[in-house]
């Protein structure tokens, strides 16, 4: 996959996330400085899981901020759009829940790729891809105390872990890196953007009275 | 302690713990893979944090993934069972609460043992133990919006307190690190079995209306 | 700053965290060893978060657990006062609102201090003085299930990160670092003292129903 567009595709998933952040503290009543925290967070959240676990030192966006500085100024947009129109839900619009595919399937291919060059096994660097790309929703969800999103039903830790899977598995061959990627992102994206389409959910338990 | 014994101890106490985590997510309503992350998170979590904390690297489950494989193919069964069985309470069984005491006693010294090889101050390294017992209940509570159920009135990390308390003095003595390990994993079971045959809580606080 | 005088800061403010702490375990309803918990958790949980993040190794209460020590006596007596007197609620006493902001005051300017040591870029190291200041209170407010007060309106993170601010300002200039401690720790008390008497709160935005 051509470096650049994996970047962009960074760059657009950071902004899907620090929107979903940013929205989720809006609905759950927290002040300004609450949509900064959780737009941030759920940005970066994932990765810096990623980076604890796995020991790197300093973790990236201590070491490279252009992501962090992306998910700063989205969440001001955010700040200002649900200040001016409090009934905008942007994070509910397709166009959203397609950037956050987005970066679901960049996060996972990273995360999948710097696991696998700490010499984790192949199977366990797959984990790391999950947590890097569904890691900093969990974040959110806990700190809004809802129930976490990407465990009730929606294909979405799903969608991430085939990615990782077909990336892991390529990776292996001889074929170039880029196209490891390439297939990875798309795979992650297809099936993520098909689930949210199709409705497609996970079957899950039903909860008892409480 | 034999050291095959106290192997086949914490593979107990994995399973235990995974069955735990798996039946928090049926309850709270999560879906097929909500089960299997709560499985894994529950039975890794706590050793995770304790590794964390004391910066060591690469984390226990990447280094050696056996007690890892054990919780997942424990949330497959999981999975299976409350599939077809979905008012079987696996985790309220006294059978399943017994290994899991067997667990917390076992990574309650492996916590402690562990720290104190780290030139942990000896308290400090109680604490480690204790976290290493308790900490995966802990996160489950979390992410199943639960009060944490160890500081709500189960003997249950006051049983890893005694515990550690016990083999960090043993190890001081000139008696074989077997002989410690054993006493502390017998106390803890004991302790741990006492509490819930007698129903002994520690007192608690009454929760005002909300 | 005189380093003795910073030192008392830091004591004070770990007594009133770990007040604060504890009286969120007693309205939680949970037991002794919850609130043991939950004082110490909130007492170092801001420094823990920011040692791990930035890779410090051995962390700070594992190098020197004094503090550590304060907040576990602390947590002592908050036990026997909730016991003896239910309805005090100390954590909400002016007194205890005031040691809690001396306590958001040092532990800002240590979190900063800290991360510019670490070669972090300054507007980093200025959250990583909130981190530091307000992390505790977050974890303390997941733990209990509550909503993170510090992100529901409270002038609080924003007094943290004015005081971060200033202490890095001051930092880059010829000034002795003790002014630019100082002066930090003042605007932060300011800001806060200021914030608890005239009920100075951040626009928030409204919960739907849920």
């Amino acid at each position: 996959m051509n470096e650049a567009l994996f970047r962009v595709a960074e760059v657009i998933g950071t902004v899907a996330f620090a929107v979903s952040g940013g929205y989720a503290a809006v609905r759950a009543g927290m002040d300004w400085l609450g949509v900064g925290v959780l737009a941030v967070v759920v940005a970066v959240g994932g990765g810096t899981l990623r980076d604890v676990l796995l020991g790197i030192h300093p973790i990236w966006w201590v070491r490279e901020p252009d992501l962090l500085i992306v998910a700063c100024v989205t969440s001001v947009v955010v700040l200002v759009v649900a200040t001016v129109h409090p009934q905008s839900k942007l994070d509910t619009r397709r166009t959203v829940l397609y950037a956050d595919a987005i970066g679901l399937a960049a996060f996972t291919v990273t995360g999948t790729s710097i696991a696998l060059a700490h010499d984790v096994q192949p199977w366990i660097a797959v984990m790391f891809g999950v947590i890097t790309g569904a890691g900093g929703g969990v974040i959110r969800d806990v700190l809004v105390r809802r129930k976490p999103l990407v465990l009730v039903g929606e294909i979405y830790a799903l969608a991430s872990i085939a990615g990782g899977v077909v990336y892991t598995v390529l990776r292996e061959t001889e074929l170039p890196s880029g196209f490891a990627a390439a297939t990875a992102v798309a795979l992650v994206l297809l099936i993520r953007v098909a689930a949210i389409r199709r409705h497609w959910r996970l079957p899950r338990f039903e909860e008892p009275e409480g």
